[in-house]
């Protein structure tokens, strides 16, 4: 298949940075993340290091796509897990329809966190 | 169009770091980044965070192309803004003609910084 | 060529906990790292910033591989310098037999540390 690389998208997100604004905020959660991902940031005693790694995949996906933050909304571009554990992207909404204006047919998704920073890169093709 | 991917870079900077050695050596800020790149950064009260992804930016660009500091000059290698707000590379000089020896024909900069770090991949295609 | 982007892998690593771990269980360089990985690491006086960059690769490499760890061997991945510096991977073993089967035909590798963190980012064509 001939691919074309149509953006790369980089963010970190300062760990306890999140946890403040978290706690500050709390229906930001809600607004934030859809239901399955706070589900499975939950699953941990602390879920902070999951939600700045997922908050950091969705800016990623931004900057990938070329737009700012509030072009697309929060829950549509949700971090999914195949059973695997490997990590994946679902679009939605004006973020789909976005990527499908610039002709993306394929995401790639890597995310890493320690216990201070959390990053993410995202590469439509 | 068929594309090649040639090189990615990326790079990490401590802003802290930046500062100290930017308020040691004054005139480094005009050694490092070109009269555009400090206009864009000195927007900002403290530009620090800016002219640190920057840096990551052009050192990004040279793991990119498999050379060494010093093998092109730091001006060689601008990061530019488009009114979007989207970051993007242009390369003079030097810097210029290796990436065509190299059969560069588009590059991909993304760049993220929180208060402590910086970071900036680099993809030539 | 024609080319397609097989996965993408990110890892960071911080470097204090690269050092604890690492005084903590004194067997455990020779089981992470290959023979020239240590002896490239130990012409640093403060090898832990080199360690960790590398164990962040051979992370990647199994994020970009779709992997969880324990899936390949840590001396499968290894991290190789160029004379000029550029560092590249060369993969044996089952972590060679997986790319294949993926149909790996290229890797590149590109990696940072501050004192602080250390990361790599990993990609399969």
């Amino acid at each position: 298949m001939e691919v074309d690389l149509i953006g790369i998208g980089v963010d970190l997100v300062e760990v306890d940075r999140m946890r403040r604004t978290l706690a500050r905020t709390p229906t930001l959660v809600e607004r934030l993340f859809t239901d399955a991902e706070r589900a499975y940031c939950e699953r941990r005693r602390d879920p902070t290091e999951r939600f700045a790694a997922r908050f950091a995949a969705k800016e990623a996906v931004m900057k990938a796509l070329g737009v700012g933050l509030g072009a697309v909304g929060w829950h549509e571009v949700e971090v999914v897990r195949a059973e695997s554990g490997r990590p994946s992207l679902a679009l939605t909404g004006r973020a789909a329809d976005l990527a499908a204006e610039l002709g993306v047919v394929r995401w790639h998704l890597t995310m890493s966190h320690t216990s201070r920073v959390a990053e993410a890169i995202a590469v439509a093709e």
